[in-house]
Parts: structure tokens; sequence; C-alpha cells
């Protein structure tokens, strides 16, 4: 396989991080990232793969690529916020939701004039000097999409059918290559179903639910189902330390929250930073979840692992601290063809961080999906499908 | 994906689980099998597929394929073996190396006139309703591979190049799909890469090294190490009880013979039943293996997991008992992009067996290269590769 050329769509936590670890990977090229403000873009490497488009001797994209340290230097700690956000201490929109409905539109309707600050905090990616200041950053990244072999979606999704719909103006435009997205909800999917003909026509390859859960841990699950020919329980439990990442992933925090009892995608999308902080006071800084509503159910089940009920997902959450609060592991209960009930298990090491264990394998599943692209194997898979579909 | 319709190549232990392990699973239809002295073959399932070529309303293939029940009754502790085996408690080669250099030529060269029983202990296929006896059982299965979707492998390779040969034949037939391995060796990997071309040109899509280890641990293996950007070890451990499965592995234990110290696959090739049974007498019953020429290695190298020279395989073997010896147990020490060193775990439940834990991934890994046969991946591939390709 060739280089892969790799956008970046959102560059919080999990964006960052993706275009961290892919300096660590063979064969990966990031040349475009966007935030709510700004794109950043190698348009020279994207021409000169438009110019050497069917020359299997082209020029390789490694010659090029963004200047990922810069970038990443530029981001630290400064994620570009809406205007809602820089004018208030009580945004109506949480910082990292230009992703949702209201915060796109923000984004993407050109109606805001005022909303981006070139440098400094809440600047974002317009404060790197590969950095363009625009009002379409997601319009941006798909003009120039035809050199671009894998976009990964690492924008929150407080709004269920946002990342669908970003997956359809990608297909408005004619995208052919690969879009990867980190999502939790299992209602999404059905969504992206709902417009798997359109993604086909244009010659998409979708893949959902790659990050750790689901992602990681699902394809760990379908793979230890191998040994049963019934699968009767399929269960996941995670445990994140997340002290020195907490700045970085508040909307990962914040979409966590909304499952907890009590709690719902609009309530935690309503509640202020205070409110959260007061919440996460309340539980000594550690949050335990119980039959969360993650797309490894549907995910297992669309693999033919399982039923989506059989599949329960937990974990704990210790904003507190780095060390894990619990050891993840994959418990997989079946019967094997010769009668026999038995439970195999995958185990992360605790010193393994929920970064490395979403980043890794959303790059792997973006890579194994870029062959699946050029076989002309298009549609919406799950990452427990991308596994060897047993 | 439409059913799938399987041959199996040889009904030692490993063919006859696949086909018993395959009623299980959902879209798989056993439609041919043979070993030294016949072959079953569904000519009706394979006919109506070939008139409806091209049609996808076609005839199901689930509404035929074998009988496997009536097949499993009839070789169950019947396994078909050669003339050499008939005619003397000391056989030149052992019993079920119709698949070795010799064996083979026996089998397919026309020499033999006197091979075939057609009842009774070592009567095989045959003796089954639907066997019919033959001179060249896998020349007459490649007669009928059109309508065939993939091929398992099941022989034992004593000859390293055996394997290799027989993925030739189907080849030389132009045969356009998939064909599985279970193979253990290393080596073995070359010989088929140097066949890329030839099996390319056909159409095939060859998986190799898809049982156990390699196969399911290796897959195991490059899934636990998405957590890392560098991978340092790969510890593959493994344990088995074969206590009421060893008279249907004996060319399984005799493949392990030839790992431990001091033995190799021509001594172990060699050695009569009896000095086996004395091997095994002296070590109480239980072999223990340590750095064993499994192809893991080669296979994780593939898929760019890590060096081959990182991995290790070993493991305890007890022919007295189905309890295992010890919990089969992957392990992947690797470092993270954020710095830390961890080691990620996968471990099969002691009940699992042996037998469960090759046949389930062995039609995995088929089913997910039909998949790349009909996308037009051809080549060859190991069972690493086939996983998401991280």
């Amino acid at each position: 396989m060739d280089d892969v050329t790799f956008a970046v769509l959102g560059t919080g936590g999990i964006g960052r991080r993706t275009l961290d670890v892919a300096q660590h990977k063979e064969g990966l090229t990031a040349v475009a990232a966007c935030d709510r403000n700004g794109v950043a873009i190698d348009r020279d490497v994207l021409e000169s793969r438009r110019d050497s488009s069917g020359s299997s001797g082209a020029r390789s994209a490694s010659d090029g690529g963004l200047d990922v340290a810069e970038l990443l230097d530029a981001t630290e700690g400064n994620i570009a916020s809406g205007p809602e956000e820089a004018s208030g201490s009580t945004p109506a929109t949480p910082t990292d939701d230009y992703a949702s409905d209201g915060g796109a539109a923000a984004v993407e309707g050109g109606g805001v004039s005022d909303g981006v600050k070139q440098a400094g905090e809440d600047a974002g990616i317009v404060a790197s000097a590969q950095g363009e200041p625009t009002d379409s950053p997601i319009d941006d990244v798909i003009a120039e999409s035809d050199g671009i072999d894998a976009v990964l979606i690492a924008l929150p999704n407080l709004e269920h059918d946002f990342i669908p719909r970003v997956a359809e103006r990608f297909a408005d435009a004619d995208y052919e290559g690969v879009l990867v997205d980190v999502l939790k909800r299992s209602r999404v999917i059905g969504m992206l179903d709902d417009r798997e003909e359109t993604l086909e026509k244009s010659g998409i390859t979708f893949v959902c639910g790659a990050g750790a859960t689901p992602g990681f841990l699902t394809g760990a699950a379908a793979l230890a189902a191998q040994s049963f020919v019934e699968v009767e329980e399929v269960e996941i439990w995670w445990g994140v330390g997340l002290k020195s990442g907490y700045e970085d992933n508040r909307g990962t925090v914040r979409e966590d929250i909304a499952h907890l009892d009590g709690y719902d995608i609009e309530t935690a999308r309503e509640m202020s930073e205070t409110e959260i902080e007061a919440l996460i006071d309340e539980h000594d800084g550690r949050l335990e979840f119980h039959d969360m509503e993650h797309a490894d159910d549907v995910l297992l089940e669309r693999a033919g692992v399982c039923d989506a009920e059989d599949v329960t997902v937990g974990g704990v959450l210790d904003v507190r601290q780095d060390e894990k609060p619990t050891t993840t592991t994959v418990s997989v209960t079946g019967t094997t063809f010769d009668g026999e009930r038995g439970t195999n298990t995958f185990q992360l090491d605790d010193a393994t961080s929920m970064e490395a264990n979403v980043n890794g394998p959303a790059l792997g599943y973006l890579k194994a999906a870029v062959r699946r692209n050029e076989a002309g194997d298009y549609g919406v898979y799950g990452a427990a499908e991308i596994m060897p579909g047993f």
C-alpha cells in the first residue's frame, strides 16, 4: 500500500493525539486538519498527488505533509472555541461543540463575523503558522478532498446526526475515500445506515466506532468470540485515569456524563463547566458507569458475534489521577462446538493510556479501510466488521 | 455476503472438526471433502451454482451441501491410510501423510491399484454413503472447483512445499477463489510468496496460518499491539490437553515433536508410531516446547506488528489429560506513543479446546478471505494481515 494521506476534522484531544500517533506509524501522512476557526492544509502535497493520479511512480506523500510538531505545539491547551464561549463564562454550547448543530452552524453558516481569534487562548489552529482562518473549515477540507485517502472525524457528536450529516457533505462532493469516526452512541449507526446508498454511490468507505470502545475493545471481543459457536455475553469494562489529559478531553467527559443515571445527552450538553465541576466534586473525581449506551453492542451484532442485548459496557473514569482506577478488560463468555463453556479475556495494561488505546486503533482501522476502499468496498462498516468477520 | 461454499482437503482431526464447526456457523455450506482414498462432493449444489452464476437470485447453497453428520460418523476414528500403512505395522510414511510427497504421489500418481478399502478401519471417506473411491482426490476437487468459494487445506505438511504445490495445482486449473491453510512452519510462507504471481493471475486469495497458532493467537497479538507504537516482544504460550483427541491428531502431535530439542522434521517424520509412544512415555505424556518455529513470527512481521525475531512461541502439550496443562496466553509488550511501557494480554479459557480454537478462527479467516477475493484482492496473506492491518 502506498502512503496514506489523511485529514483530521477536529483538533481536540482525539484529533491532536491522532496526528501525534500517526507520526509513529508507517505509511501515514497528515495533509489536513481543521477546527472551528481554521484549517491547516498541505496544498503542495495534495496538488502533486492530483497531478500524478493514475501513475504509481508518483511523488510520495511522505515527502511532505503537515508539520505536525508545530501544529501540536500551537494547539496544545489551546482549543478553538466559538464566539459564545469567548464572550462569557457560561457558554450556551460547550467548549468544543463546534461539531454540534449550533456550533457547526456558527462555523459553517457564515453568520458569524467575529469568531476568529488569531492568537492566544482559544485561537486553535489559526495560532499555528500553517493555520488559515476560515468560516467554513469542513467545507475547505472537502474542497481539497480528492487528494485525501482518509478522513478521521474527531468531532464531538452531541447532536446525534451531526457526523452522519458531515458524511453526507463529503458524499455530496463526490468524495471517494475513507471516513472514520470514533463515535460512541449506538443509535448513530442507524443514521449512517440510512445514508449508506449515498455513501456507496460516492465511493465512500465509512468505518464507525473505531476508537477504544467502541473500536479496539469491540475488535477484541469479536476476536475472543472465535473459540465459541454461541456467544452468551460480552462484557466490556474500562478504566480511564484522566488527570493530566482532562483539559484536552472535556468533550469526551461531557459525553460520558450523559451516560450517568439521571442524565442524558440533552442535560449533559446544557451543563455549564461549573456544573460539571460540581458533579465531579460530588463523586470525588471518580465517575462509575454501568450499562452505557455504547455502540459496541450494535457493532458486535452487525459483525454477527452476538445479539446487541448480550453486550454490556461500563467503566470507571477518574479525572484526578492518571493511574487507571480499574483494569480495562473484555470478557467474552460462550460455548464451544464441543459443548464447553468458557470465558476468554483481553486485558490492557494499566500503563496504557486511554489516548494510546483510542488513537492507535483508530489509525489502524483507517488504514484497513483504505485497503477496502481501494478494492472498491464502499458503504458503512463497524469496527468489528473490519475484523476478519468470523 | 451470500452463502459461502467450501471444501476441505483432508479429513483428519482438523478437517473433520472444520466440517463440524461450520454447521454451527452461519452462511457456510460444505460441498466437498476428500482424503487419501476418496472424495465426497455435492455435485448438485455445484451444478446449480454454475448454472446460476452471475444471477444473484440463484438457488442458495444452503438448500444443499454435504450431509456432514453422516460423513463425520463414517470417518470418526477411521482415517484413511495409504497402502503402506495398510500393509504393515511400521509404515514408511506416517498414518496421515498422504499430504506429504510420497503419500501424495501414491494417491494422485495413479501407480497404486490396491489402496482403496471400501469399509471398516482405515477406509476413510469411502466408508461414507457420500464417498466415492478415487486415485486422485485432490484433482477431483479441483475439477469441481469453479463452484467452490473456498478450500480449507487441512493436510499435514511434513514436506514443506506440499501445500504450496497444492496451491499451484489450483492455480494451474485457473481456480478463482480462496485457499486457507492452518500450517505452522515459518519457512512455508516464503514458498507461498514465491508462487504469489501465479496465484494472483489465477484469482486466488491464499490465507496462510489460519489455525490457532499461527492464526487465532497471531490475530490476538496483532490486535493487542494496537496500544503501542513500538512492540518489543510478543510471547505466545499455549496449553493443549489432548487425551480424548489424541487419536484424531496424531499428525499434529508428530509435527509438534519436530519442534523438540534434538528433533527435526525429518526425524519426526521417520519415527514409527511405537517410537512416538516411547517418547511420550518418557515425558509422562507431557511435552514442553520452547522457541518453536511457528509462522506467527513471520506473519506478525508481514503485518507490520514487530520483527519476526521479537516473537517467541512455546507451550505444553499433554496427551494424557483433556485439561490444559497451562493457560494459553498471548502477551504483547511495547511502548505507547506517550512513552509508557506495558503488556497487554489475551487469554483463552482453559475450558476451550485446541479444536475449538483452531476451527472457529480457520472458518472466520476463510469467510474474511472470501470477501477479499470477491473484492478482487488476490495473492498471499498471513492471518494477521487479514486483521485490520494496523
